[in-house]
């Protein structure tokens, strides 16, 4: 028994349900809202210290980290697998596992902020006191605006990566080697959002192979299922606290 | 062959030297100094674009990210595994890689840059113009001085991590399950460290099964000899250029 506790089909949690649906797994969802401050109920924080999405609960286990969740279910159903076979293109993985989470994801965050912000309710703002401390400063500088200073910096992340980005899809068709991987789906929805918050990094010019990718990626009927859930299943689901005395969490 | 180039035996270089020796395995190393502005030089970055140590090359393969390096050693000299073998323990060696490379290691750089700028050479401030922007950025902060909110910042990065470190510890005797694991040797150099630049939140009291542990690492054969590595074998050689055209670097 799967349960998935998500925001919107975007950023870490996209990255699940996608692997969710490229191997047909069946879940129980509850949607987080994120921009209502959901993640830092106590009954959320409850399920997982650290007040972040997403959140999935296997046979008691409680896992919170994206590129490792995506690991850890392909590990424990193994069909439709989405692992390398040699540990050159495993090694991948990993490595796209982490540029997403140090670079790219934080540029795009910070690069998006204003957007996020327009949206965030007061909810968010009066639940921040809940949250470790962390979350608190990343939160409360995303809502009180970054700076120029804070952007540029976010910029400076992209290009490197952004480069290995279009090197490795000239050499391969997919970024962690010949076939299809979880480095793809790692990387898929972070990459979706730079065209539109550094478009003058992330275009048809400079970056050609990425948006080729993006539209390959896009083609596929798991991402299409994931980027529906949205508008399609949302259970408003109470929030079940975890496991007493778990290794988790 | 595995030819080898870091820094101290400490932080990300001390985790690939941990390794290589806990496997018993031969390399050729070369001592990169970080403080001279080495990781700079046009020969560095031709084999390193994002001017980092440490770079691990077997085989013509140049691999560049500390944690996902281990998991390429463990995978490709099975010997004396280091990988656990359930999917759940395996799940933890990836969140520690994470917990170290976005929490405890920027944490521990921030506290700690004090001294690091102290011992800064010349060379490296000369060198900063041909690092990638994202190096440039990171290292004019610490060579310029972390102020009271940026150190504020990085302590937050800590306790929660903390908090994890000893409620693993107190479950079973290593970090990621009943055996000894990539995990522990990823988080080692890092948290050594730590007692020195947040002594407040390292400490007999606060943390006494982070401490316990230290002292078991620090028993290892392996890890002597990692740490002995700085004062016995820096052989000064020239650096090799990357292979040309590969998917690596």
């Amino acid at each position: 028994m799967i349960e998935f506790y998500h925001w919107e089909p975007t950023s870490n949690s996209g990255e699940v349900l996608i692997c969710l649906k490229e191997k047909g797994l069946d879940f129980a969802g509850h949607y987080v809202d994120v921009l209502a401050g959901q993640q830092f109920s106590p009954e959320f924080l409850e399920l997982n210290r650290y007040g972040q999405v997403p959140v999935l609960v296997h046979d008691g286990k409680v896992l919170t980290e994206t590129g490792f969740i995506l690991q850890y279910l392909d590990a424990t159903f193994p069909d439709a697998p989405l692992t390398p076979a040699s540990a050159e293109d495993r090694y991948w993985v990993g490595v796209w596992i982490k540029y997403v989470n140090e670079y790219m994801a934080p540029a795009a965050w910070k690069l998006g902020a204003e957007a996020i912000a327009a949206q965030a309710g007061a909810g968010l703002k009066a639940s921040l006191a809940r949250a470790p401390l962390e979350r608190q400063q990343a939160w409360r500088k995303a809502l009180d605006g970054f700076d120029s200073v804070d952007r540029e910096i976010a910029r400076g992340l992209l290009p490197v990566r952004l480069e290995r980005m279009e090197a490795a899809l000239g050499q391969t068709p997919w970024l962690a080697g010949e076939d299809y991987s979880l480095a793809d789906i790692v990387v898929f929805p972070t990459a979706s959002a730079l065209p539109h918050v550094a478009p003058d990094l992330v275009n048809a010019k400079a970056t050609p192979r990425v948006l080729e990718w993006l539209e390959r990626m896009r083609a596929r009927p798991a991402v299409q299922a994931a980027l529906a859930m949205a508008r399609t299943e949302r259970p408003e689901q109470a929030f079940a606290p975890g496991p007493e005395g778990s290794r988790w969490g």
